[in-house]
């Protein structure tokens, strides 16, 4: 089992090369695309989606290529983490959300100059000449070991979410990631926050770059009406705006990064 | 053998998540994404999307996710019709045009609560946290009745698609479906509408909201130079206008649900 | 194992339905998405996704479908390269640039009134109704002459590609692809143009339609500082124009088939 996440996009064959080079070096393993549509080259965005989704995933081998520095200095990585998945791609932080979620670092290589990697190899698209090799032979029954040089596993770039906090009962939070719905995620898990002291049912006031907006803070989409703002803890337990039948993102006017106020009405 | 149909789109990882649910649950489950570009929202186009996918599928569970409604009083459904499929999805009429394809409902249940829901099931993404665990567990070989509580078929919602006629030798249908490629799908059956006399190879007039444009009623694309109008059976059996290498959406500036005429030249 | 490549996009049904008529009549195929994003319509950028996919690829049968002349007279085609891969698709020139990568074409057939055809074959969707059945009937075991009737090798269509070449001291080449990161891919081997001078790290200009940009000649994007136009040889082997983070396409407001023009600095 691989699962296989990256900023390819569907609409040139990158995606197929290395589905096709898998199926060439391990016949029998399943690969299950998480999603092709990281923002390109958004490394961040990328670790919050990897994070997300492998949580679902049965342990297995964990393929992820965001990688503007390709062909450059940045190491190619395949890591062990301590509750037994193994993730290849490039070392930016694209896989160091799972680090932390997967107990630690167990094992590290450097698998830039892998003995499984496809020779010779580009200097552009490492996907297909490194890291999805790598991951093929890991899913066929090879170790860390024999597929790179070891490295310091304190040496890796680990990202650093902005943090959520709680000012004159008010939460403020950044945003962390827009669906394709228009949900707006915030760097905000409800119960790492007991002194937000609002409640499912009660009113609150959204406020962004000086503009403010009332919301509900309620548990799903139909708790308020077409066209209506939400606040409610989303599917990965974080809090979340959105509108129903309709776009927070466009509503807001807000992109990734930005604070959100959340008050009391 | 499980199909997958949805509005997720395929940027960002609620279709991979939904797969690594099934893989986690059914290892030998194979998996086949109908599609995930249903329009948001849109029961109406999932079904009529679904129902012309299915038939072409083996008999197996087909899985279906377009919810705008989620986590409200809508029920969540197993259903099980006549020729031996079973469907899984929200209570909407997403699913509802292949009961009848499928000779009827033969059992339904309501799998709101089912036993094999992922515990704590969000308020936002029953696709993860009920659907797919049902499809998934349904592959495996469990029947509807382990699924969830049996619910009466004739309380569940069906679509209403709207009728074509002919009207002064006239045919007069919805526009019912538009693809990628600009073609409009008619709600216009060819062999249950003997009173529209016009036959192959004849020129017609296809009008919209008093405009009116000249026409071939032909077989397929290349019967009228590029650019030019045709309308024809589709393969869905359904009539429909096309524009040869361009698209009869732009050019006849039509939405779905709208009346088009199509008249003897 | 059978490859798809098509332009039939993900927003509607059209490659679930036909992946549901593969596992209906070759359950145990495996079907690899090589992309279908080719552009509508557009038998040579087609051609070329799939040569420059297919070489990655395991021997297998490789269906390929962009067919804007579906339903008239174009021939349908079942065909054997002498390496031994088979190729099904439409007569349009979108399979012929894996011919000769295969080594030639070992045997064709004409699959347009195929015993494996579905019936009746709509005049539209050849995908559904002969191209998919006809592959996975040979994944399954049959051979191209139980496939259709015999045609002769040398009238199949095949494309023909502009050529680079070299004229006072600057390399002459057309745009061939555009990737979705705005990379422009020249129809252009390095090793095929020793006459053109220029070495890695070395400065040139890149003109087109009488403007000029300054680029670097390097390896990989990080080569140039973000924002900055860089020529480099991309993972097919061929010279390309790229600008580290943003997009050559965009910059240069290049389209397929123009001509640019790379002199030393």
């Amino acid at each position: 089992m691989i699962t296989f996440l990256s900023d390819y996009g569907l609409s040139d064959v990158f995606v197929g090369v290395c589905h096709a080079v898998i199926a060439g070096i391990c016949p029998e393993a399943r690969v299950i695309d998480l999603t092709h549509g990281v923002p390109r080259g958004d490394a961040l965005a990328g670790a919050l989606m990897l994070r997300a989704a492998v949580r679902y995933a049965p342990v297995g081998v964990h393929l992820a290529v965001v990688d503007p520095g390709v062909g450059s200095e940045r190491p190619a990585l395949a890591v062990r983490t301590v509750d037994g998945r193994r993730f290849v791609g490039p070392d930016n932080g694209l896989l160091s959300l799972c680090f932390s979620a997967g107990g630690g670092v167990a094992e590290a290589v450097d698998v830039g100059r892998s003995p499984f990697a496809l020779e010779p190899v580009s200097a552009t698209f490492h996907g297909r000449d490194i890291f999805a090799p790598v991951a093929a032979r890991l899913a066929g029954g090879a170790s860390l070991h024999e597929a790179g040089e070891p490295c310091d596993p304190d040496g890796l770039v680990r990202l650093e979410l902005p943090c959520a906090h709680v000012e004159d009962g008010a939460l403020v939070a950044h945003a962390l990631y827009l669906d394709r719905f228009g949900n707006v995620q915030l760097e905000a898990e409800r119960g790492e926050l007991p002194a937000w002291e609002v409640r499912p049912g009660e009113h609150v006031v959204v406020s962004l770059r000086g503009e403010a907006w009332p919301a509900l803070y309620g548990r799903t989409f139909a708790d308020v009406p077409a066209g209506e703002l939400l606040v409610y803890e989303d599917s990965d337990r974080r809090l979340a705006v959105a509108v129903n039948q309709g776009s927070a993102v466009e509503r807001l006017g807000v992109s990734v990064g930005q604070e959100i106020r959340i008050a009391p009405a």
